[in-house]
This record gives structure tokens, C-alpha cells and sequence, in this order.
């Protein structure tokens, strides 16, 4: 056999291997998310997976929106590195548990369900900061009950043409940093036809983290959404 | 065998297969990224691996950077999907060759070769825009000689804490969006004293491609590194 044809074979076979091993990461990911999610059922938790890119304001959205729940409220927070987030959501009184992921690139629900066995959320919410990355963390489920999506006006507004699974998944879109608009060129109705055109049904909210501005509706909304699970 | 102890060691070698697979996928990219290395070199080529979050404005620093240098050059353009950077570059006359990873979350060195193919660079620049994300490019090889990374004001001064591989693997750091920089709490001393903890030698230049400012220093520094390739 030429060395050509045994580098081929070679190939195919490891492009095989990668796809078996890839599914099966995936397969066992999800199998552990729904454990997860049939726990916090039980405890009355409603579970929100919090994503969006580096810097879109996560922790600060989650400041802004804690405060205005009837119930209470714990943050799982995920970062490559670093507790800088953990140690803000603390200075506020919000209970918190660290995972640094060390390089990957999203959370995954063995980490939750293990984060979750240690903070113990009972009758409240479950907030679950994501890694800043508009990419991988929407591929994968970890436990939750709703994806929470943050964009923001100084992305651009052709973020939802770019990045199409977070934004086809998101039960709801905030668009942060709204005090900002007039200094960037952001195409409202743009954004607007973009998220129309993967996702028909979620809310999308212009917020502003930094003036506290917006966040009723936002409120207003999960706490519709979490009565199924922790009754009224 | 007990049922748990059999679930234990399947699991632990689904473990080592996908360690074996990932470590397989990282030597294949690496040696491509060599091998395109070299064939760039011998085209005089000078690549530039560019990085950065959703909408740090990659496309914009590039559409900045190209009309100052001193000789031609080709983008690479990497996105999940949609062909909106391509267009906008091809309208200011650059050749550009558009990848649609799917849902990848990072380019790979032979995606790169092939659209090096393509496209046919010779005596001059490729910048290789890779997908917005500030964890994943950082860990492969794309055949470039050097990294050029982009953050931004807007998305504050913590950055390097919470994605130090990126900072860490930089060549050259640029921060964009500094004209917005009296509208947000940006720390300059914060985030340069985060850059220096992991990189001791990329310069750090603050630029805005909105106003086309700060960019005589960036393809100053290019020009400089690239004559070892190009030739002067």
C-alpha cells in the first residue's frame, strides 16, 4: 500500500475515532444536564444559563437583576481564570461558587450539578455565569431551564447573522450597555430582523447595567417562567 | 463486576480516547501550521494570526491597518457563518477570502492552506482573521508568524485575568475603541499591569478604528517584524 493511501486510511480512521469520542463527551454531557435539571425541580430551583461574549457585563446584569427577585438567589461563576467576579456578586451579599475552567471553553453539567451539590439552592434561582464566549457554551446544556443571552450596542448589530446558535437558543435577549448607543453605530432594526430570523418567540430587552435601566421587564419575565417550577 | 465499577471504567476509557483524539487533532494542526509556515516564507509572505471577541471591531482595525503598509495584502476572513467582514473588506478593494467554519469555534492550519491556495499571496501581508473569541484561537497554530490580538475599552480593564492565554501568546496587543473611553470605567494601569504579569514584551497600543487613530505605530511594528519574510 502507498504511503499515501496509508496516511489516508490513517486519517479517516482518527476522523472517525474523533466524531465517536465527540459524541459521546456530548452524549454524557446532556444525560448529566437532565439529572441535574430533575434535582433542582425537586429543590423548587429555577436554573438560567447566563451567556454572552468577554466583557458584554454578565456579573453586572446579574447585580442589577438579584436584587429585584421576590426570592432568593445563588450565581454559579465560570471562568477560565480568575475569582474577580465571585469577589463583586460577594461585596453584594449574593452567595457564589467559583469554577475556573483552567482553558475550556464553556461550562459543562457535571461541574454544575457538582457546584450546585455545594451551594445547595433551595426555593429561589439558580444563576449559572457562563464563560464569555458567544460560541461554545450554547452547544452545550447544563442543567438549566432557560439560556439567557446578553449582547450589547458596542458588538455591532450583525451579531446575530455571525453567531446564530446562541441566539436561535436564547429564551431571552438583553442588549446591554444601552447608555451607549448614541456614541456607536448600532442598527436597531438590523439586530431586530437578525434575532426574527432564528428565534420568533424570545423577549428582547435594551438594558443598562451601569444606569440599572430596563431590568422590570427582565424581572418581571423569569419570575413568570420559574413559577412552574417553584410555585407561586 | 458491579455495575458502578463497570460505568467507572468505561467511563475512564472514554477519557483517555478523547485525550488521545484531541492530542491527535492538536499535532495534525501543528504540523500543517509548520508546513504553511514555510511555503509563506518562501512566497514572502508575512501572516498575522488576528484575535479578538465578537465585535471588537477586528474587521474595522484591519480596514485601518491595510491601506498603510507598504505592500499588498490578503485577508482570510473566519466566521461561523455569514460573509458580512468579506463584503465590507472586498468594497475597500481587498482581496479576501471568506471561511465559514459551521459552528467551529476556532480556524485550523488546514483550512488556512486551503484558502492560502486560493487566494495565492506573494510578497506581502495575510491576515488571517480568526473567529471572534477570546479563548479558543489562542490554542492553534495557523501557520502565522505572529499573534495579533484586539480587546477594546468597552469590554473593561479585567480581561487578561479572566482570558490569560490569549494575552499571553500576543504578539502585539492593540486596545480599539478608545474614543468611547470617557464613557466607560476602563482601568488603564489595571488592565496593562494584567498584560505585563503574563507578556513581558508585546507592545500595547490603544487605537480607534472608528476615527483611524493610533495606527502608525501598529504597521510600523508589522513592516519592521515582517522584513525578516519580505525582504526590505
Amino acid at each position: 500500500m502507498s504511503r499515501i493511501k496509508e496516511d489516508g486510511i490513517k486519517e479517516a480512521q482518527m476522523q472517525v475515532a474523533e466524531i465517536e469520542v465527540m459524541e459521546d463527551v456530548y452524549d454524557r454531557n446532556e444525560k448529566a444536564a437532565q439529572e441535574l435539571n430533575e434535582k433542582l425541580n425537586k429543590s423548587k430551583v429555577f436554573a438560567l444559563n447566563v451567556m454572552g461574549s468577554p466583557g458584554v457585563g454578565k456579573t453586572s446584569v446579574l447585580s442589577s437583576i438579584i436584587p429585584l427577585l421576590d426570592k432568593k438567589a445563588w450565581v454559579i461563576e465560570g471562568d477560565i481564570q480568575s475569582s474577580i467576579d465571585t469577589e463583586r456578586l460577594n461585596k453584594l451579599g449574593i452567595e457564589t461558587y467559583q469554577i475556573n475552567t483552567g482553558g475550556a471553553c464553556h461550562l459543562d453539567s457535571p461541574a454544575i450539578a457538582n457546584a450546585s451539590d455545594k451551594l445547595l439552592p433551595k426555593d429561589g434561582y439558580l444563576f449559572i455565569e457562563n464563560i464569555g464566549n458567544l460560541v461554545c457554551p450554547a452547544e452545550f446544556m447544563i442543567g438549566e431551564h432557560v439560556k439567557l443571552l446578553i449582547s450589547n450596542v458596542t458588538e455591532g448589530s450583525d451579531k446575530p447573522y455571525k453567531y446564530p446558535l446562541a441566539f436561535e437558543k436564547a429564551d431571552i435577549i438583553l442588549v446591554n450597555k444601552i447608555d451607549l448607543i448614541e456614541y456607536v453605530d448600532f442598527d436597531r432594526e438590523m439586530f431586530l430582523k437578525g434575532v426574527r430570523a432564528l428565534n420568533k418567540t424570545a423577549p428582547v430587552v435594551f438594558v443598562s447595567a451601569k444606569k440599572g435601566e430596563g431590568f422590570e421587564e427582565v424581572t418581571e419575565w423569569i419570575k413568570e417562567k420559574a413559577k412552574a417550577i417553584t410555585g407561586e
